[in-house]
């Protein structure tokens, strides 16, 4: 992959305050919602916080495939991210994600049972910028 | 459902230009990828047009298991509809959906075998705004 292509999907990424998440129910349907952007390990690896009730979590927990889209506001360029989705109820990574205010979202604080972390680790990608281009998730660990 | 509810859909998806949109692979993945709207009738029928060349065509002819997703861009709304994707090649609805300037897409026209329409039909629905609300889509029949 060339570097113009490199610095599209870094713009793209560090661009997008949200990511449209996707888990698979037991019904066999895909389920999509918007998730806030967090902390990320180069391009492989996504963090998102999130609640331990939530239908979502019990997706996950079933099933762990996951697709992490970033589309930019015009539409000009998507990126999905196709993956694996584990969830982390250890202090280790609730701490890391755990930001001032997010007590209005979990009143016990970072103990919280309901509040959790999703680890998303990537495989494959899917592009879209002039064209589609598909590409294994190891060519972009510098970014 | 009250009317302001309804009011909040309509004007969410009519605001977008794009939807998410996600098949279920082979390998039990899922993969999002954003198409532009077109037309619709009411919210339960939503159609796209594309490329039955495309991976997006196969994974849908392989498994009809779909998402529909829509997001306003500052991220206060969303709605997801769940529901099954049929491939249609028939000339009904591929003139129905054809526009001036497709053919920069399909040359031969609106009768190029690569030009394809999806017809999505929803079933369920899941709403964000200010909270999560889930409901059969015949609730929203009328928009």
């Amino acid at each position: 992959m060339d570097n113009a292509t490199k610095e599209i999907i870094k713009n793209l990424v560090e661009g997008s305050t949200s990511a449209y998440v996707t888990a698979i129910g037991e019904d066999g349907y895909p389920y999509t919602k918007a998730m806030f952007t967090t902390i990320r390990e180069g391009m492989k690896v996504h963090y998102f916080s999130t609640n331990l009730s939530s239908k979502t979590a019990k997706r996950f927990m079933n099933d762990s495939h996951a697709c992490v889209y970033f589309c930019n506001a015009n539409q000009i360029s998507g990126l999905a991210i196709i993956g694996d989705m584990e969830i982390c109820q250890d202090a280790y990574h609730k701490e890391m994600l755990w930001k001032e205010g997010d007590e209005q979202y979990y009143p016990l604080g970072v103990t919280d049972p309901d509040y959790i972390v999703y680890k998303f680790t990537g495989k494959t990608c899917n592009l879209w910028y002039r064209g589609k281009k598909e590409f294994d998730i190891e060519e972009l660990n510098s970014l």
